[in-house]
């Protein structure tokens, strides 16, 4: 295994920082490396908004659901997806877009979250940590007030960075056999690998708990998705012209 | 600039392969390293099919839009966003999944988006290269009866990958003033950024086509997206259960 598959696999979520600023030259260089990306027909479509006004920052901490490391990390991103350049784009060629589509919001997302793991790859490259922040759509309209995000844009989730206080140990992902498969979606042997993985990452609670929490996999999913998640963010981005039609 | 950035800098779609193949214990350590990417909750809410069969490839790639190299690749996967293995995971618990709303469409999106671009970083840094596949989504119900994917599991896009016969020049990214804002998403001098970008792109083209192709960027982007993009999207996600409720 090479040293960047290495580091893919040494990735942790990193939510403590020291004081130490990110150079901004550094952050350049990141997020144009990052931005080579794949793009679905070079539509390139995302803008990132860094956000260092400080009161704003306390204010996202809050809209995010008390995160205070939104609020303290030297570098907070709010990744969006942008029909909106596509759209002006658009307009000087004396055509319109149809931003309406589930297929364009699909076409935005998933360009605005490869760019942003490049992001997150370059970034510990570079000695620098961090983590995703989904809370930002616990209020998305909140956010949108904040940063005036106009129509046809959305933010997708945020992105804490900075050097690390401390490095967790990584957290057990799903056997190989339950996410790759081969010529058809077979489950067959599921069940094993499930009880398996939950033992796993019970004792893995277990150590770093001290014994505090031990729950498996399967409890940890259950216990987040009985309750319907943001469930404002059809009528949200329905309101900023997303209307998945 | 590292070299890790410098590999992301160099990020090129490869459609055209050598015959060399590609190594089973590579490709798993690739997956294996890739899935420490970030996941909403830890819910790595993804699930990949690696498509062997090679009349299940030849038809791939005519639903895929005709793409030849969907049938020649050394390898070819199919990203699915999956939220069948949470809806089990949440069985076993006597708990239901809200799995239909736009919400966990989201979260089943980003995980996918995020473990795939990881794939192709770590297929690149062992000498790989690769091309996402969006036609997945041009007929998507025809991918899902070839691969028996149930519900509540979608194609989210399909990835080429291979020893390249050739690499490419890389193709230039819109100006960082354009896409990386400041506390604010402000427009300020972006009309001029993308007159700017617009001459950059028609030149590349012409360069790398001996002046056959020359249009700009905003051109290229209003041709592309005048016409409704897969408007079924809609309808085949409904009817997979992705509600967007």
């Amino acid at each position: 295994m090479n040293h960047v598959m290495e580091l893919l696999k040494s990735h942790t979520s990193v939510r403590k920082f020291t004081n130490k600023l990110v150079d901004d030259q550094l952050l350049k260089e990141i997020i144009q490396a990052s931005q080579y990306a794949s793009t679905s027909n070079h539509i390139q479509a995302y803008t990132i908004i860094r956000v260092k006004d400080q009161a704003k920052r306390k204010t996202l901490a809050k809209l995010s659901g008390d995160q205070p490391y939104v609020e303290e990390c030297p570098i907070f991103l709010v990744f969006c997806a942008d029909l909106n350049r596509l759209g002006k784009a658009c307009s000087i060629h004396h055509e319109v877009i149809e931003s309406s589509s589930t297929e364009t919001f699909i076409l935005a997302t998933v360009d605005t979250a490869l760019v942003a793991q490049n992001i997150m790859i370059a970034a510990e490259s570079a000695g620098l940590g961090g983590v995703y922040i989904g809370g930002i759509r616990n209020n998305p309209q909140g956010v949108c007030d904040l940063l005036q995000i106009p129509h046809h844009v959305y933010p997708v989730f945020g992105m804490c960075l900075g050097y690390p206080e401390k490095i967790n140990a990584t957290k057990p992902r799903l056997p190989l056999s339950l996410i790759l498969k081969e010529d058809t979606y077979s489950t067959d042997g599921d069940e094993n690998h499930l009880t398996e993985y939950d033992e796993l990452i019970s004792n893995y609670y277990k150590v770093r708990t001290n014994n505090e929490r031990s729950n498996t996999w399967t409890e940890g999913i259950a216990t987040y998705l009985k309750n319907k998640q943001r469930p404002h963010m059809k009528d949200f981005l329905h309101n900023k012209g997303f209307e998945m039609k």
